[in-house]
């Protein structure tokens, strides 16, 4: 089965982007230095219980939330729709299909406009809105850029075991085109099958990637950066403030998608991918990229191996209505390829 | 006058991204040494009387024509609509419109299916199509990438001397949308007007840029790399093979766009930009960013001033009926912010 | 006349290396902001009249002095020598040729052992000390790194309108190996003749250029940067401060050293240049390299012609004993080649 | 003990620097594809059995020369001196010692004046020699610079069991300073033991690294780049043309000499290191810089681990007599942090 190239109208939700994303973290101070001081974040405001961060090209209020919880998890996946009347059709989806959701009120998540909450059909807690507040850019205010110069949001990478499944769902129902996607080797005995996919409505690889995997949990936020020597910065910041712990793989190059990626795990733990040398997918005869799941360039061009806790470790999910962390499942397929088990 | 944001529907076009141009040149073995053997474009094709180059990221049969001719000019501006049927819509406004138009066929430009050319009202050749042949993506050849690293086509650059009515026209029958424009000031005795516009229909800052001044002309074709260094190793290449008197300006940083930018003119002495450092512009509330024509960081955030050359030189445009060189007029407004005259 | 492309022992100084230089600025605070803020060179000691700094890389207490005074001026040229011994024998050269010379004492300049300061025959200010107290190294301190990341001291740049006599000066007393030179071409009439000489002591291409010109005076204290984006990025920093106007020429690359070149303006127009890409020059056989005064390569491999300020303004030099400013003389050569005249 | 951080005049050989290195391989064309084709060595001269290659900056005949053989294993390691005299001083050094050496007659080594070969008290083969004929500096030819750009030859380093004997040695005999050394950290039962030295004559942190480990063996030739970027570029270059399993090591920073560094195993499984971003050492007072063994920012600033290979495998030393490999000791202290263990 070839996934589709295209974005498509889906249900109508008209999804402009992955936008923002929430995690929960255990002390506000800590995460500051971590995001704020040593990779560059800008601050757009901090309340009791949160912080709003932006990149340095974003003109919206936030791109990530950490609140403060009791342990770090995944809080919500932002995507920013067209209209306030997409809110009112994916309120329709959600109905339809029986999927927990709530609305948000406006600046109920400070800088946001009304915005519907759901649980998707594996678990993934989404948000959709479709205004924010402004804050001023900095892209040019070259004197105040510092670490990784994060530029802005990119991407959500997810781990699911219903991986076939989810992906059908989030081509049909939010209309998302496939740039690349990874298959298992057909045998005599078992056909080909999807173990993750990237899948984007901004105009580059992806809004959000789905692995195959233990889930419903969030294995990273991706944040675009400019360029190689972005990332390269902040690896020497974090080592000469004494955080060399918590770069987790990388630099180094995908195959899939072309990043120059390095994996950070916040105090708490949780996981951040700064990622630059993605590419333009914007024509209608997009054919997704196919790699198998067994070719060792595909997630390491070139690199060391990811270690054991790049594919143990992912953020719990919260339920859009209770905030309680839900349960997760086990995958039918392995979930690492085999070059590395 | 504040020009809208966002891309609209327009008349239908659903113009996907400005994708390819064509230079004329008069040498063709000496266009290849530039932009092959120097700078690093991909050669797709070759016949007895053109060259079709493509990008290192592209997928596309071409991005950049070369055809041989008399004398250096700007041949067509190709645009990628989403489907066959939006070419039928751009005729149909071609006829409402009594503009100068005609089918090329499947192949009469090589790899490129069914395409519709126009004289937009100002005297621009314009192309739309649908459809382009497949080539060998090279991005992760990484060992093929030489000079420059050119990525993929990005942008047209023109000049006219109605800028207002030119950015109507294009906003309201093509849909582009404002990211960012140039205004004079207004005085007593005038009215603030358009001096220059940024239009984009993909998601980054434009695909087409209008400057007031004389035209119909193409000022030049933009095309992204990926950083920096890219274009710094460009201006290495070029010196070294003695291509140094090639080099018209930068490299600097406009402030309009951000852009890190070279301005090259080929043998010909046709005008490419090499640019890099763009931003997304793809959510619905952007609001053009406005510029004072005489505000110095417009142009030049920082870096030599711009030679008189590169306001004064531009490619002189063909009928997209008879191949001839079109008439060009001078505008009402100065064609250059006061602290270059 | 070839110059001689090795260190000598000359008449014994010893000298290390060009270490630190002296600028009289008019505001010690405006200059703290260029020098410290936006360029990121560490501040070891500020006393009430004058600002110590050093790059990132250093050990040594200062390598860049900026004093108080009227009126802008180069102050000292800072040699370091092997050993206190070393300064006997230049205070033996300074009474046999009658050079006003004096001796500086311990800690009379901030962190720096006994020191000897000489007009050289030309005029230039020169100071030579063995020993300086040990600031703390910031080379892997990545966190504190800013703006153009100085790492070190390089160089002297300097204008004297006796530049045949000087080189020999310099060759035969202080021991200078020359890397690379500048020579008018022969003619009928007149003989080739030296016209600037890049000339080292430790193993890169200089310590101490002279440039034909008016003189004695300064034209420039250099620093090295790591690379070309460390350059880059201080354009961007120095224009998103408003500083644009004091970037005087640049970035581009010199053919003579393959110098990634930026010259800055500091707040009382004293100058500086931030150079990258230099080589090893080490070997005993090295032989100096040509450039024709006219060649246009020497000086702009490629980049925008110099404005004429680079040509015109450099610092007036104190006498070592009265402070007072010297006068200058003019060079019976040109002080520019033909194609920027 | 401390070791001593200047170089000095020890028994008169006037070390310049570290200036190539031979390795055997057992396929000249393949080792030409690994060397030209992809890192960009430049190819000075070829005979059937030997590849004399340089780097682009480089004025000599030759920094690395590839001589076929029936096994990899490091051939001799070439320090230019200052002069035909300094190697009557070697020889007697040799004579004194009573350590196995020999002449090697002008033009034997292609290229190549007069040279001395000897093999040190602890197994390593030097080789001595004053004069290189000249080869075209292709610095500024930027239009022929590929893959890693290696500019220049900058160090060996080799492992040995007896450390502080060898350090003393090459101290005192060929007047090496240390820069940086690592050290075993005291305890109750056992002083302080040097464990690795960074030894240099020309002006940057080494010309010889010695580690403690099974030896005598050659575990690197290092060459330097002129930044991260082209060891970036080198790692993308290398995996596009099916070498990534070349890439043993990096990239990533080392603590001691701040190097940007990659290791990669050639197609004989010889190691060379590229190697950015090591600093100025000239200085009289240069104190060397202390790490203890078990410090993990020592090796890895930041980084993956390194893996076992790198610190197991390491090639065999040839007598300069009878070109035979030399058996190997193995060292009294560990040969790998604890860390790593």
């Amino acid at each position: 089965m070839i996934p589709n190239g295209r974005p498509s109208p889906g249900s109508g939700a008209n999804v402009i982007r992955a936008a923002h994303g929430e995690y929960i973290v255990t002390d506000l101070e800590r995460a500051r230095t971590f995001y704020v001081d040593l990779l560059g974040f800008i601050e757009t405001e901090r309340t009791p219980d949160a912080l709003y961060l932006r990149g340095i090209e974003e003109r919206g209020h936030h791109s990530l939330v950490l609140t403060l919880g009791e342990q770090p998890a995944a809080g919500h996946l932002g995507f920013r729709v067209e209209s306030d009347e997409c809110l009112e059709r994916v309120e329709h989806l959600a109905i339809t299909e029986n999927l927990p959701h709530r609305w948000v009120e406006p600046d109920e998540e400070p800088g946001q406009g009304r915005a519907l909450r759901l649980q998707d059909p594996f678990g993934l807690p989404l948000e959709f809105f479709s205004s924010m507040a402004r804050a001023e850019r900095l892209l040019q205010r070259f004197d105040l850029h510092r670490g990784a110069q994060v530029m802005r949001f990119d991407h959500f990478n997810c781990q699911l075991p219903e991986l076939q499944r989810a992906y059908e769902w989030y081509s049909s129902r939010l209309g998302f085109g496939c740039s690349e996607y990874t298959a298992t080797d057909p045998t005599p005995d078992a056909k080909e099958q999807l173990w993750a996919v990237w899948l984007q409505r901004k105009q580059n690889v992806h809004d959000l990637a789905l692995m195959n995997g233990i889930g419903p949990r969030v294995h990273h936020l991706g944040f675009w950066v400019a360029d190689p020597l972005s990332v390269l910065r902040a690896c020497d910041v974090l080592a000469a403030a004494g955080y060399e712990p918590n770069i987790e793989r990388g630099p180094g190059r995908h195959g899939i998608s072309n990043a120059f990626f390095l994996y950070l795990r916040d105090p708490d733990g949780n996981r951040i991918e700064l990622y630059a040398n993605d590419y333009l997918v914007a024509d209608p005869d997009w054919e997704p990229i196919r790699w198998s799941l067994n070719d060792p360039r595909r997630a390491t061009f070139w690199g060391h191996a990811a270690p054991p806790s790049w594919f143990d470790d992912a953020a719990l999910c919260r339920s859009v209505i209770t905030g309680e962390l839900l349960p997760v499942r086990a995958p039918g397929l392995a979930d690492r390829p085999q070059h590395v088990t």
